[in-house]
């Protein structure tokens, strides 16, 4: 069900029926010694594929580029603005509502693609109330993730290529992670990094949040299954509400 | 030298001594019943790799998205329009700059691209003079192709799912064809289509203009590796040309 | 230090002083049969009057509208879109600079106002480094909160109209609050509004997320007075680190 | 009538019945000694309640911040572009259009808003035609204003700070002024003020155009009597004429 | 001194010299029988030719589309938005500025482009501080007009297509007049004309606010050459004001 | 059939007779020391009267400001963007859509504005569906350039200030062309210039391409008259296909 793997002669039908796609949403960023730049890109599309499996959908090709604002002075981060994101992903979705499909899934891998993510979902809504929009990121994961964490954790929202994120990597894409080079780095954020415009660079020269080293591809199960259930379930719960 | 592949703690310096950075960028567009949607993606990017190889460049992830306007309305095709295409590849390009690449290489899959990539070329020079970018879409194939051309051709500009970019999948990608169903339909576009908006479907059925059937793997070989020569001595030229 | 008040011989020298200003912000929005459409404006002027007097600010005259993207179809609500919002606010942020302000601090009323305050404020940061910008929605109080708190929470993040704003309204609004219509509505919120466009008609005919019988001036005195200190402390950092 | 002080359970019904509402526009801006910044917001609100009292109107919260072009060089001045301004206006607008108003009344304190008011209605009249705008900026009182006029006049259209907009606050918000400190400034203003962009430090430093010591309230009482008069004939006429 | 007969080769010299640009902006809007719909572009052409004449001036060729709300739903009239006028005047003085022009006078025929040129004008100021920009039109002929008018006036500050209007062509441009279809026509343009959006047909069929056959071309000569005498005055001290 | 000659009280229906409406648009632009800075203008303009006649279409003024990106450092020319000119363009279609034209022809006399019609006429295309938009640039005159051209040509799809375009003059504008001053410049243009922003000073000081020695009246005479007869061809298919 890869969407850019299909034929324009067959395709329409498929629509019809599938009635869903999905939209893996990643970054290019900083993600320290152990994880590669296109980490979001990766866990995005992996994560896109096994719920695809579940749910009939298709899977477009990932968007590989993100709002980078916080680490955008990283070296290889790639900074796209909210502004230039929203409109990008409401062309796209104003062609998934004129393709056929119903339901139209952002599932992201990065953090910072949030807020364009739920604009262009209220711009989308506003023009096709027909069409249902979802934003996915690791739905209902808190207390399992609390669970599975040993080590400590570096902010109460953000994690970032620290213990849960590498274990994430090491579940999905475990060819990308060299766990030789992870290192443990759990730096102060300040509180008022919530409060005032923060690049990272303030306060971690690693870009990781934690203790990397504590990952592990059972861990990252863990959080990861129930992730997707909660994405299928989500999307279920979507499709029997479409008219 | 895949971008997205290395980390943030040896990057940088691999920047510095590269220089140079390569975006593949195509479209999710109808290709007829032998091609798939993303045809121009695929092309795109293993183009890039080629060239990247010959010149030491990062290739960045694939920008899957493109202008579509005149298929858009074919099953599978998905428009980015061209202000949000532009604003898109502007952000890149400003991140490539202060990531500190100097040469800045679009290859395009996607002849709908053009008017976007120029404009954001113009742009981001006059925003940054000290970058150099590059728009390059198959430069300098149009002897070879005459040569190379057995079946009829449906414009004088335009090549699309046909004898020529079939061919090019061929070489390319030829696990993504099915030969089985390549077909020839050489339709009449009105010479209108030159000088008013004139969507596809206005004159053809099947998105292929021209003899897909008579594509081979070796007639895209020899057009290709004209442009892959091409690409890298424009590239080469504009690295000289670098301050 | 109400600066409205002031003239323009005397303000120069005041705001060299002073350094510091305060944008109270709010909403026109529906808030049940108790509050009034003002609440958040009445809430965010007298926690800035009361901020002032502690800092030595300067306290603007309220933006008294907001985004209430999810209350907007609610009888009352007045909705802002983010786009307005954000270059509205960029450019009281721009004047602040010119008149030589160091720290623009944005005290909110209303959650919805959230994204377009943290958007302004990274495209003031861009735009002049040497202005602090501080955006503020009661920081600090989700621990006292949930000692204060009685009633049951609709939602982990939301609350609106309910035993904790009816509680801040009752220490520092109680003029505007009728107490005698207070009501009690806990809605079941679908764990979807996280992540599709969800206006709360779907699931509220009152607009009320709680208890509102269970709110008293203690209540909201101590969530408040921390909130407040809270506050303080953030300035008081901000203004130690200006440059 | 204050619109932010009724409740959403009740407003819907009240809105049918009055279907007129008010927004008091004025600015931050620099007056003199005598005045204060916010002066054009007092006028605004005052004359607002005045007028709604007269014709059934709510009155919206002040919106305090306008367009300060000519003056935003002074110190205390706040200065919001036409196109914010317009934007925002055209949002306030789409609100009250979809809450039921029928008539949206703008009294504007603030000349320099005159230009983002009347293209925000404007915007609102092509967009929802059965929804009447009105911009309102002392509607006809260009006679009585020159009857009572003991002074010299700077300007034969800007009148500010000075003997007419001075008997204006002494009427309507006497607490604010002090006439201990009213000067007379009779700048000469170059012809080419009104023929090219020309900030006012170029001709005054006081921001004074007159003679506000001549500033009683009984000629603010005259002529702001016939303003008051004239929008009421004004808005009755409008509301005579809703479909 | 038409500045688009000069040649590429020998205008940056003449530019030098020169230092003034004029460019003659007008409309295409309806006019009554007597006058063409061009009316507005010939007059601000003739007279920029006369001025041009005067003050050495390079003319550009005129810009001969305007904003036409009011009247853009009469046979003829072709409208402009506020918006797209004013970043096309915005593009022209950036080139005119970086041709090497200290003064830019823009000659209007049409009022209702006069907020766009005000707009512009101040944007190239903030811009390129630089650069001296101004705005005509007919400037310091309110004395005379009311000294030479003989008809009634239709509304204080409007003239269009009548007997002032009309004059200035049977003096300037008078191949374009046909007196023997002048009318009489003064409505009634009610006083909310001033302050709601009203389009020019709810309160004349024909265009014509006044009485057109009361024209002569030595009313308009007496007019017209006032304006030309203080539009050399106010270019002359422009131009002395240079720096 | 001058658009703007005509008058209100008749324009209507003459407009319902003939449904057709050009307009031209050219550039202010060097073009070396023989031709003047308005070339492209006089040729639109020419060339639109010529294809008035014969398809009894109506002219609009001249659009005299086109987008000259290449040669805007060259002394004389004068630079609008993309962005300004497709805005404009499109609030002349959509006010020719409202005035009743159905057939909007764009005769351009500049290469440079070829991207902004293209998109301005999709952008009609799709807001006025029964709207039919022609952009011509000299249509269908490859073959016969290459027959009439003695000198050699600078570049396969330029053309500027050379044989080619001073022909054209010779023919259509002969009192605008010195051909005492004519010059012989062919400029080796880099291939980069194909792929890269390159302004035209990097490789020409005349801005010539080519012979215009070689130019005469019977070579424009040859190619203009191809043009026209295409020209009239297009217009007329178009108008056979109006619903």
């Amino acid at each position: 069900m890869i969407f850019q793997n299909e034929n324009s002669f067959e395709v329409k039908e498929k629509i019809e029926k599938s009635q869903i796609v999905i939209l893996p949403i990643g970054a290019v960023e900083a993600h320290g010694p152990h994880l590669p730049l296109g980490t979001d890109n990766f866990l995005a599309e992996r994560l896109s594929e096994r719920v695809a499996k579940k749910t009939g959908a298709f899977v477009l090709p990932t968007l590989p580029y993100g709002q980078v604002w916080s680490l955008k002075n990283f070296p290889g981060s790639i900074n796209i603005s909210n502004e230039s994101l929203i409109n990008f992903l409401f062309d796209i979705g104003t062609s998934l509502y004129e393709q056929g499909f119903k339901l139209f899934v952002m599932i992201n891998g990065h953090l910072g693609n949030a807020v364009a993510m739920k604009e262009a979902a209220r711009k989308l809504y506003s023009e096709y109330p027909d069409l249902r929009v979802l934003y996915l990121f690791y739905p209902g994961v808190k207390q399992i993730t609390e669970e599975v964490r040993d080590g400590k954790s570096a902010h109460s929202t953000y994690f970032h290529a620290c213990e849960i994120e590498t274990s994430y990597m090491l579940y999905l894409a475990p060819e990308y992670v060299d766990m030789s080079r992870a290192i443990t780095d759990i730096p102060t954020i300040p509180p008022s990094a919530d409060i005032t415009p923060t690049p990272w660079e303030e306060f971690t020269k690693t870009a990781v949040l934690g203790d990397a080293k504590a990952a592990t591809a059972e861990k990252g199960e863990k959080i990861i299954e129930v992730a997707i259930e909660n994405m299928i379930k989500l999307i279920e719960g979507a499709k029997n509400g479409l008219k």
